[in-house]
């Protein structure tokens, strides 16, 4: 709910110098350059800082447009042709700081759009903003400073903790809980009914889906992400962790705190993932397994077992992540093995013939 | 639509043996215990049954707070320990009964409310309800006592059958028909075009896709779920069908009866699903196939060829089942292979010299 | 916004000779046929043109009730028992012309539903349709004859190109920017902040997102895709190129023009899609990638590393196609390698037991 990156009407022109002190880092060059956005170093113009923090991106610096760069330490003799850098121990770490003074966003204004519809028994904290067509069940409750996206549906008794922002067009099914600073966007559907069926007759029967769902503190969900409620018991996303766009977490998941997942993960049934837990994208996870803190799942892995603390994995199935590195290598030397053996089989047969003769 | 785990209001306490007899089981140990819900053996409270159904969970057992369990016959022994337990042949298909008695749905309210906007033609059955800002195009046919969702979009004639419900930001293209006791998840879109373009030019022309889309009586969508309308012909879900959350059905394809599809699977076009199969999570297909009855395809295989009926298929691209976990257990032992070879290498080379001297 | 196949009801009928001259084909059999419509082979009924593309569908000739067909020319021969074949060089790019003639889209009428949401300074061009419940905020520009469906939110300042075709509860982050005659279908999400974070403390800190999102001329984009808006800088799909439903472009990726993406395809920040690229389903790119001209990505890869130009890739890790075939291929045989090694083993120890004895 911020303006884009053309228009940042509230930006305050900075020096180089000014922007250094403001991020703890050092001019090279010109102190004096004017600094008021910042883009790619391949797209910057005009008063915007070009962004440096990756050696591939040095292919960009000989036509940049970029009066001044923002520069990682590591890079900085490398970009020393240029006539103002801006030097950095982690310039990616950098970023908030810069975005939020050159990209404030748009005030919070509170208020209800008429057009909303709040059910029974419905309590607003101080200072929410509800938009066009939002749908408010009967009980939902919204803490202080809440926002509420246009054609949001929040479910019968479904609780959303204060500053917390919620995008147009999202879905929290009936009973939903979401604690403080929790952003969901668009499309993020959190609280459906899970995947659970038994064999009845010639079908299979509806087990009713009767848990909760659960979203901590400081919780990032994207765009269209699927969090389903339990089964029975709860299905919980703990503290700080983020999701990506496109993410499925199952029934009675439990994820933990700091985990952060890539676009297409798919978390099965009952399956618990740990701290701090990071995965690529596209990775998945077979139901009812445990997953230790601080484990690293590499994009497109099968996870179908268990995984100690501390792992990083890879492939499918995935295992640990050298063990899959060198399979693949060898994998593809497949050809040049099979080359190897058929000319051991021509040299022992030439012993052997020789041994005969 | 029901309540969560927590409000329980209308549930009536039953004693351990009223549960047994409800399901066809037994009790051991205390018959008087009572019971008001259900709840995985690590979150059970209060009156909660704790759930016991595989072997893994008994690691819960010496710290859950259930005062009584449902348990499965075969963990039975296992179980002995705790004061109550409610044993029955198969625990996962007691919970539809059990479920529905302590956690009823809400009663259905029918009615229509005042911000649904109905096209021309519009035909509601008995006992319809319409959520908040639903709109229904000209001609659509609703059954009695189908549920249409908040913000639902209804293309312009599409049909849902009785007793069908729709869940909040359900799109119908125009066209869609459902049979009866289906159900669609938030955001699931039912009718959109499909992906066909012909080359044209600099760019290409899209193929107009005008055919239709047809779920039959008692399938169920998960969220954000795609199926498209057939390019030409139709696109079609059969009978008792399931597909989780974030399923991609492409333009043509045929999805015989009691499917079961888990999240991220995706059909593309034409492909032919047999009665029967069932799919993991992030399984593939390639169009134009024919996959018979009864085949169960592994989480993440890529099936690129027909599968005949009865088989378990894997890996990517998917064989037989065991044919792909022989192939990938000697993947893993590649680097003994390798050491092998050089051995024998060693070996026939210390052979050839010593016939050479 | 098409009708279904069912009701073509501003068809008219034309003769079978007449289909051919509009499709530049020729008949073979009965030039009188009279031809309403199309359908694929197995479910042409009435007036419907069977419709024969594949050597596989050669198997439901037999039983079509199709009167006429439209037969590929390399398939003329195999269908000639048929008393009418219209054959044609290129059946699949003969559709267009025939589905526009067979089924015409409803003519488009203008007009703004008065539900919709107008905020300060929307700027709507000449003939411009808004359907039920659509949310426009401030400063939106909408060109000549574009539709947007109900329910769509286009974020302030969004701008949208003339003869674009927003489909029902499409999203448009604020700033978004689309070309001109773009479609997008139910639930794409454009515009939404990126997946970006540093490390901060016990949890993560969010990088602000506030870079644009550009969509070119005649882009198409699938159900529940989602575009993520620029971290700084943009996010741009190029001219001509369509994305399937449930597509991922992750925050800065430059897609190229002409460029075919089927679902699940996945493509992570800041990478590069050369012009006329294609890639199957469930394809995935990690970021920071250059992937070159006409680079072709089978099913399922999963790209890791630049691609040249016209390269074609396929695996996981991704290589070159022939490779990945030639070494999957090995794989499956990688029993019958272990038991060549055993014998040579075998026979190795006869010749050293032999030496020594």
């Amino acid at each position: 709910m911020r303006g884009t990156q053309e228009s940042p009407e509230n930006a305050i022109l900075l020096t180089a110098t000014q922007v250094a002190e403001m991020i703890g880092g050092r001019v090279e060059g010109n102190p004096d350059v004017l600094v008021g956005g910042i883009a790619p170093l391949s797209q910057a113009q005009g008063e915007e800082l070009g962004f440096l923090a990756q050696r591939r991106y040095l292919r960009d610096l000989g036509h940049t447009e970029a009066e001044a760069l923002l520069v990682g330490e590591e890079l900085a003799e490398a970009a020393d042709g240029h006539p103002c850098r801006i030097v950095v121990k982690d310039a990616h770490g950098a970023l908030p700081k810069l975005l939020s003074h050159f990209y404030p966003s748009p005030p919070h204004e509170p208020g209800i759009h008429p057009t909303a519809v709040l059910g029974k028994g419905v309590d607003l904290g101080k200072g929410v903003s509800i938009g066009p067509y939002a749908v408010l069940e009967g009980g939902v409750i919204l803490g202080d400073r809440a926002r509420v996206g246009s054609h949001a549906v929040l479910g019968a008794g479904s609780r959303v903790g204060e500053d917390s922002v919620i995008h147009p067009h999202v879905v929290l099914y009936p009973g939903t809980k979401l604690g403080a600073r929790v952003i969901l966007h668009a499309g993020a559907r959190v609280g459906a009914d899970g995947f659970g069926y038994v064999p009845d007759g010639e079908g299979v029967a509806k087990v009713p889906q009767v848990g909760g769902c659960v979203l901590e503190d400081d919780v990032e969900v994207g765009a269209n992400t699927c969090i389903d409620r339990g089964s029975i018991g709860q299905t919980t996303v703990g503290r700080y962790s983020k999701l990506d766009n496109l993410v499925q977490i199952a029934h009675n998941v439990q994820v933990g705190r700091g985990v952060l997942m890539a676009a297409f993960t798919g978390v099965s049934g009952s399956t618990e993932i740990g701290n701090g837990v990071m995965t690529g994208g596209q990775a998945g996870f077979t139901g009812h397994l445990q997953i230790g803190d601080g484990v690293r799942v590499a994009a497109k892995s099968a996870v179908l077992r268990d995984v100690p603390s501390g792992m990083t994995v890879s492939g499918s199935p995935a295992r640990e992540h050298r063990e899959t590195l060198r399979a693949q290598g060898l994998m593809f030397k497949l050809p040049e093995t099979a080359q190897k053996i058929r000319e051991l089989e021509k040299r022992l047969a030439a012993l052997e013939g020789s041994g005969e003769g």
